[in-house]
């Protein structure tokens, strides 16, 4: 298993390009990605109950499971634009697939940006056009480009290993930023795989990836309208058919998370203001709700996220969110730790030097450890920390 | 029913004093109230799991149902400190009860400030005993200021009626600041009052009351480990009891909820970095707990609180909290309003100019109105914005 270059172009038989369309002030505003053959789809997509057209319009597509293309816009969100909305979506769909020659339900529409604004529909054909025209083998990077809104620089990685001698190649870009919490946030991700393997192998696939890796990751607790993770895989690396419980299905498993893993940390790193991050590790909890529930109120907590930004080892914030986190505690069972120093056990503060304490969190990757004490369930969030920077760019996202 | 001088020393027979003992760098931060005849005393406490020993002695009191002191220091919680933080608690109810003659079961202990530290008693056995000697009719201001944390000014207040001629009165100290949410945050309220009543009725009272005002306010989302609301009710005043059912009762409520409620606002006015407040009110759930679970989301949501901070009228970020409540949302029956102005409904923003949107948030209380269309149950919360300023004060809290 290796890291190559090209992104989602990596993977045989797909396309992309990335084009400036009009929508955001400046920068690429318009993805498209196109798998030369039909592929199979299999993907998530946002749990908020305001779901943007394109999310429905997904929704469907990934019902039939297979699709050709995806297009994507940033600076708008295309959502609670009712039916004038629902009416864009299908025309962007309706576009790509008169530009390149498919049928309007192999078409994928994704649209991120500010909510409750009309697309301008004249510049989003004019980008198709462009795209359409611009597409190419080594197109993954700007399409990478051009699905970012507050993020500071493109996600993209390419995994390739090798099956019976014939190489088996994943791709994929990202996008995140701010609205990033667990079920999806305002965050794409989209991967193409030339390996050959049935609806049902890839869905089950890509739901175990997400929920380790995508879904173990947040922001600030926000979720978005409008987020997908979507997999196409098209089937043209020579190598044989993938089947479940096969090695070669455990190696294409594992190329999966690790590209899925590496593009949420991108997301978590690359968040709005976040100059560091912090891994919340629940263990020994009654069972796997009462592990995540303590995990995301440990990882969303306002003070532990401002705890983690100062590099002060306030951990009795730690205490206070987990307590606070809606499960049974027996605080003389709990065992809290700061990067691998137990800081509090037995209801009382460990013995440990300030300047012990304070090393645990210097550190690029802060380690919060909580230990229940009371089953065996755990379960692992990563966040990142909460500074200036997210509020202001947060106070000033739309003006 | 007027506004009056003096605080919870403006009920007849309250004492007060605060006085600097050293557990904070500077300032008072030891506040001492004694009632001068046994008071009933009902009140509401964290529930956070991770409870100080503080709020398990007050937890027996307030069972138990009379009092006569509550002593509280700031600058430290005593909170996950076991059975020595235990011994404190105690230690600190038995110093008052010698210095004031009286028996250790009949004095409150509140603490507040850093968690996991243990207090240094040396110095609060001699707060407590300067303060004994400083408690005075006058001294209300002086505990003000002396249960304080990062709050930038005391919060008092007090409010007399008449009954047959006679005056009745209610005041109250209160602190607030960061860890303000639903269920008790980081706050102490003491509310005295001469009214004579009974206990279970000074029990639904302060139920009432705490429900309809320090429960609908949030700041951060957090809940910390430490907070209550106690009400000392000592029957000094010369009117009659006070019934459930009569009119007397009535105004008692009034008041009562007249004193918390500005309290509460204060509390939310000097939150941490708070430069203006916003007002959510949902209307027409299906029931009562969808109702505040919407409005939780929306009060706390990061995004939503930038947006006041920046005056800027980004309502798609409402849109987006109500739809991530975890409560089924129709968007076609939702309708959402900024100030005023309808901004959303029927699933699409409404036709009003960008001039007049800004007019919607540019003022001192944004008011956010959520109609989910589907029921009659209605829920509001009074929250504050979220500015660079909340993250300096949080990131340097210990340190």
């Amino acid at each position: 298993m290796t890291r190559v270059e090209g992104g989602i172009t990596a993977s045989a038989g797909f396309l992309a390009a990335g084009v400036v369309c009009g929508i955001k002030r400046r920068g690429k505003d318009l993805a498209l990605i196109l798998s030369e053959q039909r592929a199979v789809v299999a993907g998530t997509v946002t749990q908020n109950r305001m779901r943007a057209p394109c999310v429905d319009w997904a929704r469907k597509i990934l019902k039939a499971g297979s699709a050709r293309a995806i297009v994507a816009n940033s600076g708008n969100a295309n959502c609670c634009t009712g039916r004038r909305g629902r009416g864009d979506t299908a025309a962007i769909a309706q576009e790509v697939s008169v530009r390149l020659s498919l049928r309007r339900e192999e078409v994928l529409v994704a649209s991120t940006g500010v909510i409750g604004r009309y697309l301008p529909m004249d510049r989003v054909r004019r980008g198709i056009k462009k795209a359409a025209a611009a597409l190419s083998r080594r197109g993954s990077h700007s399409a990478a480009e051009a699905i970012l809104t507050t993020d500071t620089h493109p996600k993209e990685l390419a995994i390739r290993f090798t099956i019976k001698g014939h190489p088996v190649t994943l791709g994929g870009i990202a996008k995140g930023s701010g609205m990033v919490a667990p079920h999806m946030a305002t965050m794409f991700a989209f991967l193409t795989t030339d390996a050959r393997m049935d609806l049902s192998t890839l869905r089950r696939g890509i739901r175990s990836a997400v929920e380790e890796t995508f879904n173990a990751i947040t922001v600030d607790g926000e979720t978005s309208t409008n987020d997908m993770v979507l997999l196409l895989a098209n089937g043209a690396s020579e190598a044989p058919p993938i089947r479940e419980g096969t090695p070669a299905h455990r190696r294409f498993m594992e190329a999966l998370k690790a590209l899925c893993r590496y593009l949420a940390h991108e997301i978590v790193r690359d968040g709005e203001g976040v100059t560091r991050c912090m891994s919340v590790l629940v263990t020994k909890a009654a069972d796997r709700e009462a592990a995540r529930q303590v995990a995301r109120r440990v990882a969303q907590s306002l003070l532990v996220k401002t705890m983690v930004a100062g590099r002060d080892p306030n951990w009795g914030r730690v205490a206070a969110a987990v307590g606070a986190a809606g499960v049974p505690i027996h605080p003389e069972k709990l065992q809290i730790r700061l990067g691998n120093r137990v800081v509090f056990k037995r209801g009382e503060p460990a013995r440990i030097s300030r300047r012990e304490l304070l090393a645990q969190v210097d550190q690029p990757e802060v380690q919060i450890g909580i230990d229940l004490g009371v089953g065996s369930a755990s379960a692992h969030l990563t966040s990142g920390d909460l500074t200036e920077e997210y509020v202001r760019i947060n106070a000033k996202y739309t003006t």
